[in-house]
Order: structure tokens, then sequence, then C-alpha cells
């Protein structure tokens, strides 16, 4: 079964806005076996589908008792909310007031969805889908996603390439971004079974050739795979941040449950805030400056001490796009761990803007705490 | 002139992989005055438009020589390279091998472009554009947005809707996402100056309609504006996060010369730590709870008075999935500021998930500093 996905809205061809439920439909539809072979934005003009639009008394009825449970009385202009293509069957949107159709046209099937993802995306999984699936019988089509931090695209496609060029299925699309690269794994198959056996397979001789490397093979990131090792080994976190700003917290925090490993963050911006919250001695900022290996040290030590953590992490860099020189580029990051008497350190030197340096420094901090935990040796 | 741009590439399908050359050529089309009116991404399969293709022997010629300075023999495989569309004329392409082309076929025009954006976006930059410029005439199309934080898009469209559906040019969209709403104006007219002069009249009617609320008309988000507000009052601030762990500090931190304003962020996730480094008494923890309006009036107090800035923020709340309860439920936050004489501090709920409430959050904190610096009494 192929599919085109055509999004429909003039504010989506906007410079700068970027469509986000075709790139959910795609994935969705292609786990689910179909074949997506089109995506198409169009502005808000009248299609020629050529079909009549039919209103709808159930609907009509169920948007005015939808109105007057919520206290208020329906302007008519909401009553085309009722219409329906002619010969479709309607979706039900308990969350919302436009309801999805459905027409079927020979072998062929048009789907109308809500443009909010939260009505679109239930909408997806609990009408369509099954829907779909139930046109589709057994041949299916599964993924798996192997991520890996701190490696270079090119280093991982170099390491993996002999494996993965001599497989037709499962296919491999390898995905790089600031700080990670992900190895996109897609199986066809006659059922889920023999399709996940071949994408195990093929998971396996990846992740031999990349020891140690892949953080991920169930969808997590990383900073919900740090958070759930640091639970497993009963492990407490305190972060010191200079030029990441807060960034490293923010991330670890976005995931739900970390209050039980993350106790504090100190995001000591300025010289004096790295002395008075850290306890950095600052004739070392005098003697080496704010970003260099010493520091870095001692405010992941200043960390771990002050909040009685048995993890302390240090960062500091020049994030630019001002503030870099000769000797201290923009991009260059040094990281520190300390953990028992694992002591970590690393200078780095990221490309690109403020932005994609700061994600990428605390990538490199969560990668170093996950082979810390894990025993393995920093990269 | 209206344009669709078609992508074409199996790849370019392929789930959470994001084509860039669309919006690429999209932005710069309709700064040159092209309304673009749908994107399309399709696979690599033959597409009929009706003509035949021709070798050229100058293209072919051109092929076989860059093959011989770059001391290669160049396969037959890539003599389809010298191919053009029956009718078309060639694009010269000095960064690869494939060039451009370019039909013309009544009032319409179809130009094909190379892939690699380093080939594409120098061929459409000195081709491309002035010959679709010399089509055009003076006619362009202009644009700008009104960002608006802090109210919810059915207020701001109730706000303005009889301004902008009364005007037929500038065209006006309403775009909503978490913490922000954005009117986006289009003009067209003969000339840069009359259609910025239309954009400015209109802006000024939806300003009106919209008393204070307005905070960008430049492009800049609210962490920008509120820094460069921070800057030209030479005033200083400290934040202290609990649910929001690091994200408010984290997009201060992300504007380019934050450092001249922001001096520090406690991240306090644990109850400990508020009192530790904020000297929140844990008897107001105890008797209110962490989430409550006096625990983040004395976490604004505490971060002014630890950094010695002349601004602290304070933000307590329930980020969820867990931890919600009847009185205080999942997305209720509490903020507070201190500044001055100037104390201020509100009760919100937001809906959506850990991430949206996050965000939400943050955005409302800046916009409860911003409406202060600016004089606004808090809404």
């Amino acid at each position: 079964m192929r599919a085109e996905i055509v999004a429909v809205g003039s504010e989506l061809l906007a410079p700068g806005r970027v469509e986000t439920n075709s790139a959910h439909i795609a994935a969705r539809l292609s786990e689910a076996g179909v074949d997506v072979v089109a995506r198409t934005t169009v502005v808000d003009e009248p299609k020629a589908l050529g079909r009549r639009l039919v209103r709808e008394a159930s609907l009509l009825a169920a948007l005015r008792s939808r109105f007057a449970r919520l206290g208020r009385t329906m302007a008519s202009v909401n009553e085309k909310q009722a219409d329906l293509l002619e010969g479709a069957f309607a979706l039900p949107n308990p969350r919302g007031t436009a309801p999805g159709q459905c027409v079927e046209a020979g072998s062929r099937v048009v789907v109308l969805l809500p443009g909010p993802p939260r009505e679109m995306e239930p909408m997806l999984e609990e009408q369509v889908l099954p829907f779909l699936r139930d046109k589709l019988g057994t041949r299916v089509l599964r993924r798996k996603v192997l991520k890996v931090a701190g490696m270079p695209e090119s280093d991982v496609d170099q390491a993996v390439a002999p494996v993965y060029t001599s497989v037709a299925n499962p296919r491999t699309t390898i995905l790089g971004s600031p700080g990670q690269v992900e190895l996109h794994l897609t199986a066809t198959g006659d059922g889920e079974p023999a399709a996940d056996a071949a994408l195990d397979e093929l998971a396996a001789r990846l992740r031999d050739r990349l020891p140690g490397r892949v953080f991920s093979e169930d969808g997590r990131g990383l900073p919900e795979v740090v958070v759930g090792l640091l639970r497993e080994l009963r492990e407490t976190l305190a972060v010191a941040e200079s030029c990441t700003g807060g960034l490293l917290s923010s991330r670890l925090c976005a995931v739900p449950g970390a209050s039980s490993v993350f106790d504090r963050g100190f995001v000591t911006y300025s010289d004096r805030s790295k002395t008075e919250l850290l306890g950095v001695d600052p004739a070392l900022v005098e003697a080496h400056g704010a970003v260099s290996d010493v520091v870095a040290r001692a405010m992941a030590e200043g960390a771990r001490e002050r909040a009685r953590t048995s993890i302390g992490i240090g960062i500091t860099g020049v994030a630019g796009p001002d503030g870099g020189s000769l000797e201290k580029p923009v991009g260059l990051v040094h990281l520190a761990l300390c953990r028992g008497g694992d002591l970590r350190a690393r200078r780095c030197l990221f490309p690109g803007d403020r932005e994609r340096i700061r994600f990428q420094a605390t990538q490199a901090a969560l990668e170093m705490l996950r082979r810390s935990l894990l025993g393995l040796e920093d990269v």
C-alpha cells in the first residue's frame, strides 16, 4: 500500500515554518507497513476532489451539545464543521470540534484529519491505523533505531558500512545530527516476529562494529538513558555549568522522575558565582582563565562537594559568537566529571554556532557520564 | 507569480529526515516576490512532463573535459547527465556534474536544480533568481511577524479579527504555539516601499488592539527581547528554578551577550537545595509545600539576595506526569519576581505534557519580567 500525505494550510508555507504532522504521520504509516511515496504542503484553496459537501444532522447535533456543555451558544459559522464529503464516513473527534473523514473510492482511501496534533494523533492511532491494518493483512514493516553519541557520522559509517551494505533487508539509513548519529533499520517481513528477528540480527552485527558506542535501541534519548542508569545504580548528580547555561540541567530534568537522582544545578555564568557557589579558587581563574581544564575540574568537584551527591560534572567553554581568541577559540569546551575515585576531564572543540556548540557540550558530558556509569573508559 | 517546489528523492521521505532545500528555496522565492503555494516531496520515479530527453553534445563535451581535468576517464553511465528536456536550456553547474535546466511553456516556467545545497544554492542565486526577477518586474512580497506572549490564541484572534478581516492586503495568518501567538502579515506591492508601508500601517492597527502585548516585530524571540531590555536598563538577573530545571537559564544564556546581564542560575530541584542555596525557610516548605506562592517568592528573593543582582525570579511547580494532586494538579506553577520595590507573583495552570508545561512556565516568567522592565502591570 502506498500513501501520499497532503498538509493543507497557507501558514504552513511561511518561510521558517516547519510542518510537523506529516513527519509524525509518515513515521506511523511506515511502521504499519505503508510506503509513503509523497508529502505535499498546499495553501488553503478549494481542491477538486469531485465530491459535494453534505451537512450531517448527527454531527451538527453533537457540535451543538458540545458547545452547550461548555455553556456557550454555537455561532452559525461553526455549522460548516458538520459538513462531510459525499460518501464519506466521519471519524469522531472527542478532543475538538472538527471530525475527521474517510472516503473509499475503489482501491483508494482518502483520509482527512484535523490539524492540531493533540486531536490528530489520537485519531490516527485509534481510528485510522486500525482501519488500514485491516486492509494490509500480515505483510509488515518494522523499524529499530540505534543511537550513537560522540562519534562523527563518517566514522560511524566507515565502521558499519561493510555490514549494512551487504544486507538488503533490513535496509539501513544513517542520519547524523550535531552530537548524535542514528542508524535507522527498516525490515519487511511476513508478520512481526520475522521482521523483528531480522532487525535483531542486523542490530547485533552493527553493535559489534561499534563496541560500547550504541547507547539506545529502544527510542530513548541520551538523558533518559543516563537518568535510568543513575536510578539503577542509586547514584545522585549535581552539575555546574558555565557556557551551557543550564541546558544540561534542563535536559536531565526533562526526563520524568529525574528528581530521584538529580539534586541541583549551578548555572555559574559569572566568575564571581563560580567562587561563591562552587568554591572555585579565584587564583585558578586568574592563572588559567575561566575556560580551562583546572576550572572545569574545580567546578565538578565543587558541585559534588556542595551538593553532597555521588557525582559532580563541570562544563566551561566559549559558546560564541564573541569571546573567542587564538588560544581559546569559539567552540572550545572543557568537561570534567568526578565520581568516587573516577576523575575524567576532556578538552573538546565543537563546530557550529552558539546553539550547536552548547548542545554538543551537553551531549558530550552525558556520554562521559554514561561511560563512567557503565565502567567504560572515556573516549 | 505563484510557485510549487517539488523535492525528488526516496531518501527524503525516510522517517525523521528533514528536507532542507525546499525551505531555503521557498524563503528566497518569497523574498523575490514569488508566492509559494505548494511544496511536495516525491520518491524517485519517472514523472510525466510530456517531454523527451535529448542528449546535448556541448554538455557531453564539458562533462568529458571535467573528468579529464580530474585525471579520470568518464564511465558511460555518466553520459545521461548531459541529457536535457526537449526545449530546455541548461543552467551551468561549475560545482558539480549535473547541470540545472529551465523550460518555458507558455506562461509557466519549470526549473530543475541539483540536490547538493552547495551546488543548488549558488545556481539559485546566480541564475534562477535573476531570471525570475526579470519576469516579475517590480511586484514584490514582504512579510512582518508580530509576536504575543501570555494570551491564548482565541483571545488574540478575537481582539484583532475586526481589523485583519477587513484588510485584503496585507494578508494576516495567526499561528499559535504553547506560550506564544504569532501574527504573520504578508503584503504585496509595486516595490518594497509600498509593501512595507502597507505592513507598517496594518501592524500599527493590530498593535493598538493588543496594548502592551506585542513583544516583537523584528523576528526576535522573547529571551532576546528581555536580554535587550536588561542591557538597556543596566539591570542584572539571577533566577531560581525548580520544575523548569534550568530551562529558563538556558533560554536566556542562548542569547549572545547574555553574560552582561545574567549572573547566575540556581537549579534547586531538591528541597534541601532550596534551603542551602537560596535560604528558603524549611518551615515554609513544611507548611505550604515546595509548590506554593510563598516558596516561589522566597526563591526569587533568595536568588536576588545571594547573587546581589537587581532582579530575582523564582519558579516552582508540578511538571508531571507524576506528582500531581487534587489540590496541586500537574500543570500548576507559581512564579515570582522581585525587582527593587516591584514584587510580582502569579499562580498559573498550564495544559499539556511535561515539556510543554516547563516551556510555558519559562515563557510566562519572561513575559512577567518584560512587563516589569517596561513598567507595565502584570497580566
